[in-house]
């Protein structure tokens, strides 16, 4: 059995600068042997959401053991907490501001700590603006040497941790109200509102005054025509057969979506 | 000698969203050793030609026994058969629409298999819209790990893959008549005539009533200047010495263009 | 201790063609178990500046025996020299055009060769447009297999290195005139100014006309608010909590800043 550790980068830091090769190097100067994974650096800034949504999606995807390292922080520098979590066989770290919520509503909490002990930080002295290479990456990289958590800091109470949640989706007689969460790269416009809902039935969606059929494949229309389906993340989406749903329908984030079981 | 196996991935993924980092996680839970080297995932949404491009002149320069995994698929879901192709110590994964002509064009295939047999796919009820995860991603990790393509699937008549071919260019008189079928992030402008076919000679290219000159390198004109060479990837392309030939001088995918040898 | 090598890539290739992939191929085939990271793709087409001073940031935190390997080169084909150079237990790939200068002014050089050696380019025709694939990512390979420096090619004489020189900082009464050297994705406006020549003071900066105040840390001012701070490259740079100060202040490359100590 191959002894390969896996630890993956999510941030906003997109790829134009050396901000996540310097997270690389720091992570190689400590682990030199593990493989690091780029989830995504193209989260829009700051969008703690989004980040949510990608980190909650990869997740489940990766051996157990890998390290999850997160940054998107806005509150770099000020009094968020930077925290880690170890859950069943996988640990999270970055800032205390939701990013991991996504995560938590399905996954039990093992252990939590503060990263307060400067010791697992980088040797200098500590940015107010780059924790990503102060910090974060260099504690993922201790834990996945094997560096015990209760090392890295105190321990805190899990119902202290900040929490974002999504708006729920709201069942009104037989239709479900929801809103676009996400929307990806292809324009795919992704709802709140989970597959398993339309499951074995007959349905449509509204968006934007216009009606969308329920189906199963984006082949199930036209090229050119729009569609309703349950998207491998397993939440109900809106798409284009060939095309762009965002710039075709004019879909943008958080628009309220309405399905119709028939 | 070093055993290190290598797995490429191209697709019109983009690299906003997490579902390249979802392929990777799904090869790394197979074969926690290989390395996985991106070759693009910004192919236009659903482009075929320019993915059959890139893949083309990237696959010479791997290591043998790289298996090469590409997903631009708009037929994901719908009728088009999922494949693996052996080459001479080289495999290739991804759809049956006309990916891998341009490199089966160069190289006998040794065996052809539809991807059938799902103990081979992610451990998973199958998506209809995310077959790199579900099936192209597992499918090249259990190859990289030596599973026989026999076991892949059953295996198909090469004679009946769907093939995807450039327009041809044309010999008249002393003139070549061709196309621009790929242009890069610099804005050079690859035709789809051999750079063999000018080599030696003293020659110049016409396009979009433009007359330039034929030359060896970019400093063969001065900054600002269009000029034809011989491109990296052995076709004849259109470049602007420090500027960009597709904005400089409105360059678009499929315009004709005139070789004149002189 | 690991014996894990690793090799950087950097350059203006941009993500969208297999032109990196095309070096990381090559490099797989001289040393398959070297780990490659990316510093960037996304400098812009031949901007040494920018290139410079990404590298100069990310140097620092790579392993000890790391090969960086730079490939902005709008002189490639023409007279520009091919170089290595080898520092303390670090080796830098590239073009001889300024590219490493902000790393040569902080670290000796032990030892400086021309390419001049094709036993040690990819084994083919020579092109004119891309050296990546034909000298630089073989040669980095090689050295990262302990090929020494001297079979590269003929030693040169450091002195005759091309320079990329930054425009000086200046200092007018309590005053220091500077400039924007670059900005990077989250449109933070890094000078060419030192963070030292502030550090304990009370600081203002000035730019285009508006005044900003020195501080520590983006949360210092409200959100939507601009800030000037000591960056985590060690530069003052000029940032608005939670935007963008290239789009919000209209800030460009090279534009002057003062700073004024109160």
């Amino acid at each position: 059995m191959s002894q390969q550790q896996f630890l993956t980068l999510l941030s906003d830091f997109g790829d134009r600068d050396e901000y996540v090769a310097v997270m690389k190097g720091v992570i190689a100067q400590i682990n030199p042997d593990i493989r690091v994974i780029d989830i995504t650096h193209q989260i829009p800034p700051q969008n703690i959401t989004a980040a949510r949504f990608c980190l909650m999606n990869a997740y489940p995807y990766f051996p157990l053991g890998t390290v999850h390292v997160a940054v998107v922080d806005p509150g770099v520098g000020g009094k968020r907490r930077a925290i880690a979590l170890q859950l069943e066989q996988r640990f999270l770290v970055g800032p205390d501001n939701g990013l991991f919520t996504g995560i938590l509503t399905h996954h039990p909490i093992i252990a939590v700590v503060e990263l307060t002990n400067p010791q697992y930080w980088r040797n200098c002295e500590l940015s107010n603006t780059f924790h990503g290479r102060d910090i974060f990456a260099p504690v993922g990289a201790h834990l996945s040497n094997g560096v015990p958590m209760q090392q890295l800091g105190r321990e805190i109470d899990p119902a202290t941790l900040v929490t974002l949640d999504l708006p729920e989706y709201n069942q009104l007689g037989s239709d479900i109200v929801g809103r676009i969460q996400y929307i990806d790269h292809f324009g795919n416009s992704v709802t709140n509102i989970p597959g398993i809902c339309v499951q074995g039935e007959n349905w449509s969606l509204q968006i934007g005054g216009k009606d969308i059929k329920g189906g199963a494949t984006y082949g199930d229309v036209a090229v050119g025509n729009a569609i309703a389906l349950i998207g491998s993340h397993g939440w109900i989406e809106i798409a284009v057969n060939g095309g762009s749903a965002r710039s075709d329908l004019q879909i943008n984030w958080g628009d309220e979506v309405k399905v119709e079981i028939k």
